[in-house]
């Protein structure tokens, strides 16, 4: 049984999901909203002073759920392997600053080569920056994404691969975040879902909705209730495991960006009672 | 290894591909371009008489490899099921009527319910229309869609769900059709094309490409080549099953129906022998 959301207290929100207001804007509307939880998209840091932002973050006292997003690892070409390195090597960099525990990984996929290539590579860049990772404090969260990003986005594209590759990779400070946009209509979802969880790699959980039907790749996600996923069940398997982190709200939406993002929030919190 | 494709004898092309043409042009322009194969749609044989299409297909001496499409079985109202049993009759009396060996079932999918209560609709209504599929000597072919379809269109989004469902149905007259459009990005594909083969289910082998990026959920498709699928790879795996049927060409582009059908078949010859 899926416990019912009462109150705001495991709500994030991710910088993205409001993406015509800058950091400030979302730091301040969010906990006029009484959202305490925030996970900080890199664009909103771009020409930021990062301690800044981290006083920003400090003085509205909000929680820093995670930073996205590094990854992107694969590529034929070596020197762009190189500058995915240095580039995640600055993220991790970013994510410290802003006090953030996670960074969550995009994977990355090269469509001139098989996806097993770029699944190796993707293990080779994760090794390379979990050092730094390390020494930092810094857990890194594979995001498994959508099959339908298996071209360009991520090699990885069920639980099932995120959860070999994590195994194999062994280290406490790589772990999962499971999106249900990704990753609802999979059947082995569940039990993929206690696997990541018996072995504590469960780091992160994105909520949004599968709008039904769906006319765009990228910016047509729907808010919690505008779609077929049943949120409220895999969040009830993700707590089984015993996972007690919060409920990220990341939702990309043309519809919604343009509209109102006060009123926008309010909706999501609807939502996040109703729906989640 | 996969063998090189020499020749057209295993080229068929689905109507849709070349949906400009309407069932007659489809039939004169294959036929003058060497192509035997060919899927015969639905939507080109409404308003015809199914003798005079039957005689047109023989006269140009054409193989119709399959009917498409039939299926679409789940919905949250029982009439509306019901509604979909009867056209799927339908569909096998047009399967025949054209002198089709086998039906394509895209099974269909209910937003509105779980998954899993779409998928139980699914094998109710193929048990359903079994008898007369029986009777008639049709095979029904289950396409497994790619994820990115289970809200709308099927609840069967992998080939390892479609092997679950065939083996539980366990009738000679139901298998499975292979698209590698729906089905590449599975790191599974591999063994459950061979589990299939090894229960004598595949029916079907439909190609195309996956565009990257890709911009339309429906008609973005590729042609073989212009995309990231290693299709040689995949025929590969289905003839080493002892799998020795066509290899279809189904492919929805607005790009490609947008041009010269002649020159685009000229295009499909091409890229069937060079990336298929």
């Amino acid at each position: 049984m899926t416990t019912k959301l009462n109150d705001f207290t495991k709500l994030c929100v991710h910088t993205q999901t409001t993406k015509p207001w800058n950091l400030r804007e979302c730091v301040e509307n969010y906990s006029a909203a009484g959202i305490k939880g925030i996970t900080v998209w890199r664009n909103v840091l771009e020409g930021q002073n990062l301690k800044e932002a981290k006083s920003l973050l400090d003085d509205f006292d909000m929680d820093v759920v995670s930073v996205a997003r590094g990854g992107f690892f694969p590529a034929v070409e070596a020197e762009k392997r190189q500058a995915a390195i240095d580039d995640n090597l600055i993220a991790i960099g970013q994510s410290t600053g802003v006090g953030a525990p996670v960074l969550v990984l995009v994977c990355g996929a090269d469509g001139r080569q098989p996806l097993e290539k770029s699944r190796e590579q993707i293990k080779e860049g994760i090794l390379k920056i979990l050092p730094e990772a390390k020494a930092a404090g810094m857990k890194l969260a594979i995001e498994p994404l959508h099959p339908m990003y298996a071209g360009d986005k991520s090699a990885i594209n069920t639980i099932a691969q995120a959860n070999d590759m994590v195994e194999e990779i062994n280290s406490e400070f790589v772990g999962i975040a499971v999106d249900v946009y990704h990753l609802w209509w999979d059947n082995n979802l569940k039990n993929e879902i206690k696997r990541c969880g018996k072995n504590n790699n469960l780091l992160a959980f994105h909520v949004c909705d599968w709008n039904v039907p769906t006319t765009d790749f990228l910016t047509d996600r729907g808010l919690m209730g505008d779609g077929c996923i049943d949120v409220p069940q895999i969040r009830g398997w993700m707590e089984e495991t015993g996972f007690n982190g919060y409920n990220e709200v990341e939702i990309f939406s043309d519809k919604y960006w343009a509209t109102d993002q006060n009123q926008y929030l309010k909706k999501i919190k609807n939502a996040y009672l109703n729906f989640t």
